[in-house]
């Protein structure tokens, strides 16, 4: 492409994904008229200088009076984007776009995509530390474990409002409803269930966090990494991983992934390998297998099947799509509505627990999750968010007694 | 207003600029659709990797596939806001959010306001880097003199967008164009005028060099700070002032206010403070004289009056309002269109003649500049800054043969 040009590429211009992204996915809008003088003194000089004067004198009023309250930071470094790896910021943005036109219009969220030009972990947390008044949460986006550990940390210690890492907990949320409603639909009792993940990356540690968090018993987790299972014992441990050894693996199982399945009820997987299906034959009779890795599944749905019961993946094309959509617009509609200041554990169970009853009563082995565009789960886990942050203390308000109406662009 | 409430302080429900900024002035928007499964496949996985694949490995496909190419952040630390001085992040927040509709307005230009958490100059520059691959320019605004020169000369030479601090630049591209006009009218040499700047801040040394660099003789210029006229030999200079003591006011004049206005033709003020009739007296006939203090001109106009052929101020009250808005939507619309590295000199000129040729047809002494509402500025200025960046070589590419069609939310 040439220097001086408006010329795009021929093949690109004709690609129906290019031609969609041309110029970008997303604009802003007033809210407000300026076609008048009358318009402008009120929107501009001389009237906003009475609406700085009075959040000057009361801060309070500040969520009130501007778009803060209602806008998420999308913030990336670009290390870890879906299955590309480390592309860097200007690469990751169509992803964190994408994830902010998500957010608006599941869950009537306004979102920016900032991709940052650091990938060092004291220079995004300063960075995001000196923007976060601008906005009323950050998710934090394809950040690399394990640097996305300490940052997530530090700014949700450090700062007022929620900070989420959605490939953590989005991930998490949705596999956890997942496993409710598997769990359900097999009826078995969920703290009971022995379950292996594949993979202590970002996913992995959080899935294991949040699984228990939600019931299921430590002592009954396995947690496997590139180099086997996760034990006390293991000396190449530090950081997130060394946490997995402390509270999983009681009974200090060690070997490979073979080993970790023996007499396991559930597999997830979030490792972006392959698990050889002899491995999947020593699962407990009539296993439960999440296969999450994308674009290609640890394990292809067809053979996972002759070993499980319920099966499912990250993929569209597959039945039982495990999707972060489903959790993110939701968890931040509910975390904004009562001015969360940050996102507790109950919250997200809470936000897992909305999605599974969204298919209760039509729980089959092929559809233990909600459709990523059924409308009722964005509200129903926003409402169940909402009320686990006053429960937890968190809320800097009740939820509001009906949905505020939406802003539209004048 | 109490912690668990909804409800708002009635008499400020009840007044129309709060009502007018409940829940803030702007929004964002999809402009594709996310309505079906091939939607997000589309938008979001599995497509957008191949988006995303494509500009790790052709970093010049960015601006032509992301929205950053034109959107500009709204920057501001809150240490200068309108004339309330430092009212913090926060508080400055309805005037970014301002900024950011007009830009759109007028421009056609997606911007975002960032309030930042620090008022130190290397955090305000670390930040700004950070976030810098979001946008494509950074319009820095209310950033307190002497901290701006160095926050936006370090920014501009670092970074490969423009960095415009529209606190200098625009007031004094605004004035330039009023005072073309003004001595226009009146019939005077331009180069020859003898002008005092009364005011030493970001607008007043900004407007002392974009005079200059249109043609004003640095030797008939003189500038008065809070201690009386800046001259070469004055010993409490530095920084951007020790710069105007060298290049103006070359005969070496001294005193205040009163003895830098005796035989000007020109008094732009831009201090704040009052000046008082008797120093007028000492102008030459038929002078010149901008008051551009908000919301208190200098000099009221009909006391300016008795002195000055031509009276402007910073007021939508008065005649001849000098208001910024002519020109920085325009500014960047042309610099974004070109994809400019940096705003020059020569592009500031050409923004301000173009915003004084659009009233030439219709010049008289109570319409020197267009209405800050006049749809065919900022066009013509972005026409103008498009092809002085050229000009300049500071282009990537050449202005667009027909304005690109607006995108739409959908």
């Amino acid at each position: 492409m040439s220097f001086f040009s408006f010329e795009l590429d021929p093949a690109l211009a004709a690609d129906p994904v290019f031609d969609l992204h041309r110029r970008g996915k997303m604009t802003m809008s007033a809210t407000v008229p300026l076609a008048s003088r009358d318009d402008l003194s009120l929107a501009y000089t001389p009237g906003v200088a009475r609406v700085c004067e009075a959040i000057a004198e009361d801060e309070s009023l500040y969520p009130d009076y501007t778009w803060t309250a209602n806008t998420v930071a999308v913030v990336t470094d670009g290390s870890a984007v879906l299955g590309l790896g480390n592309i860097g910021p200007k690469a990751a943005m169509p992803v964190m776009e994408g994830k902010s036109v998500l957010f608006k219009q599941f869950g009537g969220v306004d979102s920016i995509p900032l991709c940052l030009d650091t990938q060092d972990v004291e220079g995004i947390i300063a960075a995001v530390k000196a923007m976060a008044p601008s906005f009323g949460g950050i998710n934090l986006e394809d950040i690399s474990a394990p640097r996305c550990f300490e940052i997530e940390r530090r700014l949700d210690a450090e700062l007022d409002i929620p900070v989420f890492h959605d490939d953590q907990h989005g991930t998490a949320v949705v596999t956890l409803a997942a496993l409710r409603n598997a769990a359900k639909l097999l009826g078995r009792d969920f703290a009971g269930l022995r379950v292996v993940i594949s993979g202590a990356g970002a996913a992995g540690v959080a899935i294991t966090n949040t699984l228990i968090a939600a019931g299921v018993q430590g002592a009954n987790v396995i947690v496997v990494d590139s180099r086997g299972i996760i034990h006390a014992d293991r000396g190449d441990l530090s950081g997130a991983k060394a946490g997995l050894g402390a509270i999983t693996n009681i009974s200090g199982r060690t070997g490979g992934i073979a080993e970790a399945l023996i007499g396991a009820d559930v597999l997830v997987g979030v490792s972006g390998g392959t698990i050889d299906e002899e491995a999947l034959a020593g699962m407990a009779p009539g296993a439960i297998i999440f296969a999450l890795a994308n674009p290609t599944p640890e394990v292809h749905p067809a053979v996972a099947h002759k070993y499980a019961a319920v099966v499912a993946t990250g993929r569209s094309d597959f039945p039982n799509q495990i999707n972060n959509v489903l959790a993110f617009p939701g968890i931040f509609r509910g975390a904004l509505d009562v001015r969360a200041t940050t996102i507790t554990d109950a919250m997200k169970v809470a936000a897992a627990d909305a999605i599974a009853a969204i298919v209760t009563d039509d729980l089959r082995p092929e559809a233990i999750v909600p459709s990523p565009l059924d409308p009722r789960v964005a509200p129903a886990v926003a409402a169940a968010v909402a009320a686990a942050a006053v429960r937890d203390g968190v809320a800097r308000r009740t939820p509001a007694p009906a949905p505020a109406q939406a802003r539209q662009p004048v």
